[in-house]
Formats: structure tokens, sequence, C-alpha cells
């Protein structure tokens, strides 16, 4: 190993900095503390790795996941208190319900009637969320509707709560905006839940959430848990809405510069669309990064603003923000960088692993559960 | 196993039709016949698998590869004969010299002189192609630079040839303007080569090439190779543009209705941004399909023109065309439907393996070498 163990690692590939997550795993853990008997229950669909759970939930605490896959890694390893957060299909009951007759107690979500009946005549143990749609459109049985008592009675004694996700604050500008949508989220869902309570229904659970919200609620009285997961990661859409800044970005991609073109002011890396995703969030953002910011080897911002530009599936190319330049003479065919990632959710899940830095040093390597 | 085995597999998960793919793979076989003396040397970053391979490059013949692991698992498969074309950095040549002296023929690329260098220096057999641009912008010395003299002297005896990539011929927009592109190519590159041999220089491969160009070539004298890969699997991108149609797109993403909401005109579907890339090629194409079309379960479009309009992590919200509506009482939760993708290369990326198809069952399970 050379001094820089970053120059011995082979690119592309993604660098997780502990002492990055460590501090927003702690931002976050405070920001839920300000509200008691709220529970976080971290999101582990962006980190997708149980090294990851054990520091962002503590004593294998709650989780919320995204995938089958992500279910068993996470019970495999001793979380068994998991909210599938996803609406389920019926050909996955059987699979939810063998990890809880081994132990885990895994909680489904759904918002049809057909699937609250296929859950509630199944022989298994499935502890259901009702998903209700607080404004963002997506998924969910409206706040209002009469539909969530009817879904509430089909599901019986397995229905186990509520559950929102409020994925349209991520359009919040300000922390007053985020705000403002957490309290409409946390007004909607907690009177869902008090309405099904006084038809004598059990709601044990009330769950909200999403990393905005979740940092910068200022009541979440009748909610029992929220939910966040990019948080933890952070990215440069998250740094340009404000829920954190660039150096609280703690994956970044680590690449080559494998062509360097002087004519255009550009060099090549060899981190494209695979290795970086095709996601292009920041477009919507206040500042337009392409595929990613481009930093030097320590994590430092590259001179020029330097952006990835164009991705082909192997090639990124890194060019200067319009009128400024690149230092070129600083980056020969074989110069190594980082690239802060657009969506890191996405980015992440191109790799197989994180290498685990602390100090500039390589101190793990951490697996992920990607797939189904 | 029900009748239909599709009904059996995890969603979401990547379908390959097989009689597709054979189909498309003796299409392009054909159109490289029509050249005398040029060989076609498929490249397998779009299907990433070494059944793939044997099929396209008959007997283990000649293929081209985008990644060190990419050239593992075919040599390892018995595949001798690759060209790994992307720009080489320094810190791979000991692994590609490390196949080479395992039995291998790893052809490495590069296009800058210090690189030129250090492969010359090298003690290992690196055979180098010289990349030269073409019109793409991407990589390579332009074809009529004298940089490419120099390159050709300082590599010395590990000179093996010159490649291009004409990846601007994707923006062709029918036969005959592909085939323009193609013999723009076709004579730069052959004239360089003439260049550097009446210079003394050894140029035994001349390989030029991508999917249209490949097929749409009227003449490719002085070209001894064609490189082209995603003609195997074919997505809606190409069909846009011309180079094959709907009924040629060999891979789809298997997925389940997980909500359906008639208010709104919609269903979701548990593939998203994961299962399916944020790959926005058709965009720019001459009809846009969102984040891919959506097929039933036998593969025929669904009727509305459904397609993907918004995705999320692992929630794909598909709607019908404008004026168009979805055949909401067909697909009831747990409904399963197929999506074509923008761009094969990507979202097959996205899955760890292919469950093939033929005459509609699934006759094998191919494991794609994704990552690097």
């Amino acid at each position: 190993m050379r001094d820089n163990p970053l120059l011995d690692l082979p690119t592309p590939c993604l660098l997780l900095d502990l002492d990055i997550l460590k501090r927003n795993l702690a931002r976050m853990a405070a920001a839920v503390a300000r509200h008691p008997g709220v529970a976080l229950r971290p999101h582990m669909k962006t980190a997708k790795c149980w090294q990851a759970a054990e520091l962002a939930a503590p004593g294998r605490g709650p989780i919320t996941v995204s995938t089958l896959a992500e279910a068993r890694h996470f019970a495999d390893h001793g979380f068994r208190d998991q909210v599938y957060a996803v609406g389920i299909a019926p050909a996955k009951l059987d699979a939810v319900a063998a990890l809880n007759a081994a132990g885990a107690s895994v909680k489904v979500i759904t918002d049809d009637a057909e699937v609250a009946d296929a859950i509630a005549a199944h022989p298994g143990d499935i502890p259901t969320l009702i998903e209700v749609d607080v404004g963002e459109g997506r998924g969910g049985i409206p706040a209002d509707s009469a539909m969530l008592e009817q879904a509430a009675a089909r599901l019986g004694p397995k229905l186990a709560g509520l559950l929102s996700h409020s994925g349209h604050s991520y359009a919040g500008r300000s922390a007053a905006a985020m705000a403002e949508l957490a309290e409409a989220e946390r007004a909607a869902l907690a009177g869902a839940a008090a309405r099904l309570r006084q038809a004598g229904h059990a709601v044990g659970i009330v769950s909200a959430g999403a990393s905005p919200t979740a940092a910068h609620a200022a009541r979440l009285d009748g909610i029992t848990e929220m939910r966040a997961g990019v948080y933890m990661l952070g990215d440069l859409f998250q740094a340009g809405i404000g829920t954190h800044g660039i150096e609280d970005v703690a994956v970044t991609v680590l690449a080559s510069v494998i062509g360097r073109y002087p004519a255009r002011g550009a060099v090549l890396l060899d981190a494209g669309a695979l290795a970086l995703s095709k996601d292009r969030s920041t477009e919507a953002g206040p500042r337009d990064w392409g595929f990613g910011r481009v930093l030097d080897l320590e994590g430092r911002p590259l001179p020029g603003e330097a952006m990835v530009t164009r991705v082909h599936q192997e090639h990124g190319e890194v060019r200067a923000a319009p009128g400024a330049t690149l230092p070129l003479d600083r980056l020969a065919v074989g110069t190594r960088l980082r690239v802060a990632p657009n969506h890191v959710c996405l980015t992440a899940a191109a790799h197989p692993r994180y290498h685990v830095l602390e100090g500039g040093r390589v101190v793990a390597v951490w697996e992920r559960v990607n797939h189904w």
C-alpha cells in the first residue's frame, strides 16, 4: 500500500466516509429526539448494508426496508422489527410470513381492498399498515377517504397501523417549507388514525416521514415513528435543497482519468452511466451538477466547479462550469478523482460494496444487499 | 409451476427471450457477412454473459468488453481474443498482462502519449490499439492528427492497430443516414491506417463500429472488424431509430402491479428506478416512452400505449398515453406485466441474471457479470 490507500483500489468503486456517516446519523437522531415518544425507523433502502444499520438503529432497533432481499438480509443480521414500505404484491406474502415465522416482525403495507382480503385470509403472521396518501400522489388511500375504514375492517386483527410518505417534501426549498409539509402530513395521518380508533380499530403504529420532514418537523403529536434514509449518506440534491452541506456527502465514487483533451477542456473518467447512474436529480434543483460533482482525492471540490457533463456506459466526461477552466495540468491519465453523486440511492445501488474510510484510511469493506 | 411460468418468478426480474436474441444475432451476422474479410467482434458490454457470447461469437470467436470484470469472466470461459474498448488507465495494465500471460489476448486502447509510454515500458504482453476520433468527440486522437504517428512510434511493437467508435451514429434516423456515417468512419479510419502503414507501422487490426453502422454500412474496405453490442438485445431507443422493431426487443423486466388508482388512471409496479434505470434515451427519440413501454405477460403492448411515466426507487407509475386509457379492470394488484427498456445496457445492468425464455417457458438462468 502506498501512502494514500485510495491509489490502490480498483476504479471505479464506491467510498463511504465513516466519519461523515456518523455525523449525519447523530444529527438526525437529535432531530427526532426533539419529539418525545417518536421513534426513528431508519430506511435502509439507501445504505442497504447491515453494518450501517447497526449504527443507524442502535441495539438492532426498528428499520425500514424496500425489498424482500433487504428484509431477509437484515433479519439474518438480527434486525427483527421491520417495515417493508413498498405496497405488497400477494405473491410476496408467503416470503414475509416465512421470515416472521422464523422470528422477525416484518410489517407490510397496502392500500388495496383485495390485497387486504388476501392478507386477512393468509394463515401466516403478516402485520399490515394501511398506506395513506398525504399529498404525494404516489401510493395510498387519501387520508379523508372512507376506504380507510373499509381496508381496516378487511384486515381485522392483522391491522398494525397506518403509514404515509411525504416524498413531495423533497420539493421544499427551505426549512420552513419542509416544516409546513411535515405538519400537513402529521395532521392528516394523526387525524386518520384517530378516526379509525374511534371506529374501534387498533392503530398501533402511525408511521410518517422522509428525510426533510424528519429533520424539520416542528411537532409530531399523534405520530409514533419517523422514517428517513437518504440523510445517512447525503448527496448533491440534498445539499442543493439545504438538508445538509456538500461536506456531509458520505458516499463518493472513486474514478481514474482515462483520457485528457485540452482542445475541448475535458477529461474522461472510467466512471460513466453504470458507475454513477443516469439520475439527474440536480437538474430540478437550484444548481445542476450534471451527473455528479468532481472532487479531488481528499474530497475537496476540484477547481473550475468541475462536474460530469456527459456519460456513456463506462465513460464520464468532466468539464468545468461555463466560464471556468479545469486544472488540466493536474489531470494526467491515471489521476484519481472522486465524484459526489446527484442521488446517492441510485449511485450506491450500482456498486456491490463500500470501501469504508476513516481518517483517510480504508478500514473495512461492507457488502451491499442489492437487487430483489 | 402453474401453466405460465412467469407467474412463479419473483418480481422484479429480467427476462431474456432466446428466440429474439437468436434472430437479432442472425440478422447482424448476415449484415456483416456482406463484407468479405470483415469480422464481427460483438461487444459483450450489453449482454455481459458468456452464454450469450457463445451464441454471438460462435466457436469462441473475437469479442469486445468494457470492464476488467468482463475480460476475466470471458477469458475464464474460453474467449481468448478480446478488445477492452475503454481507454486504459495505467493501474489496470498489470491485470491485463496477467490475463494475457494466462493465455488470453486482451487488447487495450489508448489515445494518450504518456500511457503509450507506460505500455511500451511494461514487461507484459499488452497489444494496444490507438483510439481514433472519427467525429463522436468522446475519446480518441483525430484521424488526421500527427499525434497518431507519435503514439504509434511510442508503442513500438505493442501497436496492434486502430480503433474508432461511431457512437454519434445513434443520432441517425434512417438507414441512409447511418450508412453515410459508416462511410465517414470507414474513410477516416482506413485512411489513418494507410498513413501509419506508409510510415512503417504494422497496423493489424482496424476496428470500427456501433450497432447502427455495422448494420447499415455500404462498404467496409480497409476495415478488418466491426464492433456492435446493443443489437443483440434491442430496446425502445433502437426501435425508435429504426434499427429494429418493438418485436425485436429481447429483454424485458417482469413486474407486478402493487397499487391501482382509478381516480388518476394509473397503476404502480414494483419495478422503479432501480429495476428499470433512470435512462431516458427515448426522450431524444421520435417517440418518448418515459421509463419504458408496458407489455402484457405475453409481450404484447398493453392497450392505451401504456408506459412508465414516473419512477421512485422501487415504484414505477404506469399511465396511458394522453387521450388513451389503461385497461384498469385487467390490472388488479398482483397482475404481472413486462416493461420494455428505453436503453437495455442500463436496464439489464440493474439485474444480476436473466431468466431465459424459449417458446414461453423458462429454460435457463444466465448470470450476468456486472460491476468492475
